[in-house]
């Protein structure tokens, strides 16, 4: 039977507070639906690495992950040491891009037991996924200062898409919804103001939606979008967007259900060629780092969505995975929980809590 | 004494019915407190002079618009007939740009009597300013798309910003923080991601801060603020972001206080060189035109915008302002209300309603 080599790269602050709960509630998961997974720690990609080497990653870290199956990653970013576009593009977004992992999934949902800072919604009333574009569009650093330093200074930033990468991601979009129950997908764009790139992305949503004659497509400008995540939560399934609106969606769904600390989120190389890489959506936190106060569930959700996309198709990830969200919504229920959700328990005990319900 | 001459231009959509309703308001509270208002009524900017003349508006709209001090505008777009990037880019785009209305500043505000889609927040908890840079950024026609209906299709889509550009914005917002109470300002950023416009954004407002010490600033990454939007809206005072990210904020905010059919936008031209544009941030709303049971206060509250930027330093206008301010409050608490705040007064009568109050 195949064994899973995972790498474990916890990052900066939080991040190495988080990850032991994420492999904790991982091996629970794994021994107990019979997976075998073999974990090895990676102690680069952050910001004291940095410090001392001068960059981010050694050289040769793409050979150092050649032969993992998926990376269980933290958080990066310790923005009083190295700025963080310094940190970010040289870690995390490299990642993304040089493993191709073009889909960043992101799971929304309200749970029982966290309190909703929207008025009188339900867990069940906010439950869609964002499908979010990973690799290029708005994230570049293509473009340049002209006359710099001088009152006449002119900045060019330039946005890049592909056919190839829009339309691989909004087909990934497409059959996710077709999957699902209520075949919703609601395409993020902003064509009437972003003159060419937006209309072409919404051409390229359509001529893909032909596939799917099934699927209720529905293109909303990113400014309504927004107010929508806020006044009609209920009416998204999935949500398909570019790396930036992505971004932004991915960062909001969350905080309409009480917390962006819950939230895992998923970047993958559906190809399978290169490691896909499984993170909390939340950052590394300076503000709370070192009290063991961090809540560990985004981790450990992160977690549990590497285990399903390892295993596809073959149940014991999917069932590891249901198990280990089951475990969540339990001890958020009914605690013991971290201080953000009004708890007083630290991010070892709530982990622990997780693993012993598998 | 000095008189204002206006420009009405109603559009499209329910831009006709709210646009009377502004009027109505706006020549009682100029009645009552002394300003005089000629107010010239234009017919075109909408989509069927698209479809008669194949354009938005006449060549020389520039030279119609000559003599005004201000234009009042209703909302334009049509997208069954005409792609809204033709519609905007053809006329209300067309405004901010031609006319240097680089400063978009946009209220947000909770009233009483609307219900808050954010559990426990009352008046008072949400009442900030969003200040959008209006002219550059993100939205342009600028790029393309290479190999184009090829497999290999790139595109590029370019955004410009200027110092002179991001810094007159800039120190808008920060002039504005400085006259307020609390003297914070936010400045929405993505410099983790977007690597070369947005450090450089950073930048410039850390150089437009020196001049203001006390002022508290604090950058946010466009993500995370929006969730903070909805976690913690009481922390806002006054928000400046660019082009994109301002259009996004300037929905969500609102949104948070129940809906985005009252919010008000000023397009400003603070040197008033060219006339300054007064909309509400709604559309033209296909979907409800035609039964006149539009929300009239967005349009209203645009028109009070206005007679204070009118007669800046004067006093009446700020008194006009506070007056229709006043009256909106009332009538939003105690009625008459259009449908979606609950009620069942059609759009004239809530506008009436309104300026008895005056
Ligand atoms: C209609 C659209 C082009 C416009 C914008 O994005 O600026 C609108 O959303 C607004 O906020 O005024
Ligand atoms: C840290 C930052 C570069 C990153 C992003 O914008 O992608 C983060 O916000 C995320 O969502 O994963």
């Amino acid at each position: 039977q195949r064994r899973f080599r995972i790498a474990a790269i916890p990052g900066d602050g939080i991040g190495k507070e988080v990850m032991p709960e994420g492999l904790r509630v991982l091996q629970a998961a794994a021994q107990r639906f019979g997976i075998g997974l073999d974990v090895v720690h990676m102690d680069w990609a952050h910001c004291d690495y940095y410090l001392q080497h001068g960059k981010m990653m050694p050289d040769d870290w793409k050979a150092r992950l050649a032969d993992v199956d998926a990376i269980l990653f933290g958080a990066v970013g310790w923005p009083a040491a190295v700025p963080d576009h310094v940190s970010l593009w040289g870690s995390l977004l490299k990642f993304r891009r040089e493993f191709d992992q073009y889909v960043n999934l992101r799971p929304v949902r309200l749970f029982e037991g966290v309190p909703c800072p929207l008025a009188g919604r339900r867990p069940g009333d906010i439950d869609y996924l964002v499908v979010r574009e990973n690799t290029e569009g708005e994230y570049t650093a293509l473009g340049g200062i002209m006359f710099e330093g001088t009152e006449r200074e002119i900045v060019i930033q330039e946005s890049v898409y592909s056919r190839v990468g829009a339309d691989r991601v909004l087909r990934y979009a497409y059959e996710l919804a077709n999957q699902r129950e209520r075949k919703r997908l609601t395409v993020a764009t902003k064509s009437n103001g972003i003159a060419i790139s937006m209309p072409w992305w919404d051409k390229r949503a359509d001529a893909i939606g032909e596939g799917y004659p099934e699927v209720a497509v529905d293109k909303q400008h990113i400014d309504i979008l927004s107010a929508r995540f806020v006044l009609q939560p209920d009416r998204f399934d999935v949500v398909v967007a570019s790396n930036l609106f992505g971004d932004i969606l991915s960062d909001l769904g969350p905080a309409t259900t009480g917390t962006i600390g819950l939230a895992p989120s998923a970047n993958l190389n559906p190809d399978r060629r290169f490691p896909s890489l499984f993170e909390p959506v939340h950052g590394s936190a300076p503000d709370i780092y070192g009290q063991n106060i961090a809540n560990p569930v985004a981790m450990i959700w992160s977690a549990a969505l590497m285990l399903d996309f390892l295993t596809e198709g073959q149940g014991a990830g999917r069932q590891a995975h249901d198990a280990i969200l089951a475990a969540i919504e339990a001890v958020i229920a009914e605690g013991p929980r971290t201080r953000d959700l009004g708890g007083t328990a630290s991010t070892s005990e709530m982990g622990k809590a997780i693993a012993d319900r598998i």
